[in-house]
Formats: structure tokens, sequence, C-alpha cells
């Protein structure tokens, strides 16, 4: 399969690009990989595709959100993640879908918050919900058996030393079990699923 | 007690105001009412809080989002939605919460496209998951006894003459059980809570 993987130099991103080796992958993100995009410019989304024809399969990891006290936090601290990780893999989905390939596929990451946030979270909880409900709709739109589902993974080991403070409490989930999640959404037959990785 | 029911005008804002006849109630409203808001605009709802000391609860039942075909949806489509239905009811939240009385309480208003979109919602279905799970992590958050409860409708029988067409196939729920969803959002001890009204 030809993958486009957006977000391959992150923390679930290294790990999964690893897991796919064995197919034509292309790891695209704002610093460095094989692309670069920027996911909060349609622009940018709109030339990636351009350059990338006959993709099998495209797997956003890119994007985050605001942590921060809710008595204090504005709309001003919420609007980068809601161009990231909220609208960029949207219009990952909207532009993208014009260059998939018949029976192609689109895998996003929300995450646990949806229906768990943590302290100082609210936001990052606000998208993590608004990409599950996105998926369900897409799923239901998509033409030519193309497929489209979230992976919703829980605090990542991975992440414990560097995030694991901001989730007092929360047990930590295998990155081999996020990964497959992914390689599930990819390799299967699975469409409009909100694949959770909880523990 | 006094309450704020912003879009007080609407379809399920005019039912909800007949209801809640017994309190001080102000309606307010982009078009009328008691007190004129703009929800997209945080001047304008910075403005409303401030003449309005003391209250006891604030419901907002104003916004929607864009209906249309997928496959030509772009972001601009879908941004009057996340300004007013979304941003708008954060915002609500965020300022509001400094002006609200201390046990006072917020009830948003989300729907069932965030688990079920119709086709050519996937806008209204974002915007509604979005909701949800910002109501989930504001609940965790509101200090002094605050609560906020979201209550998710699904196709009110009032609108089925107008939007019915939309939604082919849904049962329609009757009004006085979302009335009732907002009455027990706003005079029970409920936070946290996606209360669902579906058939």
């Amino acid at each position: 399969m030809k993958i486009l993987l957006i977000g391959g130099r992150g923390t679930i991103g290294k790990k999964l690009a690893a897991a796919l080796g064995s197919h034509d992958l292309i790891i695209a993100g704002r610093n460095g990989g094989d692309e670069a995009v920027d996911i909060t410019s349609t622009t940018s989304i709109e030339k990636l595709f351009k350059r990338l024809p006959e993709l099998d399969a495209c797997v956003c990891t890119a994007g985050t959100g605001y942590y921060g006290d809710f008595q204090t936090m504005k709309e001003e601290d919420m609007l980068p993640g809601i161009k990231g990780k909220l609208l960029g893999q949207v219009n990952v989905v909207l532009i993208g879908k014009d260059y998939l390939r018949e029976g192609g596929s689109f895998t996003l990451t929300s995450g646990v918050a949806s229906e768990m946030p943590a302290r100082n979270g609210t936001t990052v909880a606000m998208i993590n919900g608004a990409v599950n409900s996105f998926v369900l709709g897409a799923a239901q739109e998509l033409k030519q058996d193309k497929r489209i589902n979230a992976v919703s993974p829980g605090l990542v080991e991975d992440s414990l030393e560097r995030y694991g403070a901001l989730f007092p409490g929360y047990d930590p989930v295998p990155m081999a079990r996020v990964v497959n999640a992914y390689v599930r959404s990819i390799e299967g037959a699975l469409n409009g699923e909100i694949i959770k990785v909880y523990p």
C-alpha cells in the first residue's frame, strides 16, 4: 500500500512509521519527513495531495491542543488546537478525499479526553469529541468505497515522561496496542469506527 | 430563579420560555427578546453578562450549523457553525462563569447528530460532539458549586415541518420531553451530564 502518514515524527507517528515499514510509506510533517505540510493551511494540504497521487491510505497523527487553567482560558487559547488538530484533520479529509484511490482510507486521531477529560484539558476534550463525531458523519458520505476511522488513544506509555503529570491517575496504554489500532484501520475494512485504545 | 435564556425566540427556546414562566426569565437573542446578544462576539457576551448580575442559570438554545453536500463542503462552510453553536456557547460559559451566582448553572444545547449524523449534516455532528465533550471538561472545572450540562435533543416534533426532510427516518421527539430536560438541568442538581432526549 502507498500510505501517507502526517505527523510521522511525533510520539505515536514514529512508532507507527516503524510498524508500517513493509508499505510504501510517505512521512509528512511540519518539521521534516519526506514531505513538508502545514495542516493549518488548506493550500499546503492541497499541494501535498497533488504531489501524491494514488494513495491507498492517509493517516494523521498530528496536532495537539491547549492545556491550561480553565478559569483564565480564553477563545484565543483554544484556536490553535481548533485550527490544527480539529480543522487540520478535517481539511485533510475534505481535500484529500478527491485524491485518494478507490477503496482508500483515512485514519484520524482523537483521544480519551473526549469522554474522560483531564483537569486543564477541556480544549483537548472538545477537539477530540469533535473529531469523533466528524468521522461518524464523514464515513457515511465518502464515495468509491473510501473509508474513515478515528483512533482514540488513552495516555500512551511513550508519553508518560513528558505528559504523565497532566494525567494523574490515568493508566497508560501500551504503544503496541495504539499502533495496532491504526493498522486495523488502514489494512482492515472498518468504516466509521472510533477505535478506542483504553487501558 | 433569575434565568437567562439565550435563543429564546427559536423553536426550542419559545417553548422553554413558556415552561419557565414562574421564574424571573430574561430572554436574549440576536433578533429581539429582552436583551440583544450576538454569541459570535465575545464583546457582546461580556456586555450581556455585565448587565445581568446575580443570575442563577444561563441556558443557551441558540446556534445552528451547515447542512449541505459533503462532497463540495469546505472549511468556510463550517466556520459559521463553529463560531456560533460551538464557540458561541463555549464563550458564554468562559465569560459567564465569572458572573453567575454561586451554585448557578449553565445548560448548553448539542444534539443527536453527535452520534447519529444525518446525510449532509457532518458539520453539525462535529459541533454537537464538541459541545458534549466541552461540557464534560467544564463540569470538572467550574468553581463555587456552579454546574453545567448539555441537552442533546433528537429531531423535535416542532421542527418536523421545517427540518424533517433533512432527517429521513428519524423518529421525532415530543417537545415536552425536550423542555423537561432543560428544566431538569436548571432546577435539578445534575453536573457534567449529556441529557439525551432521544425517541
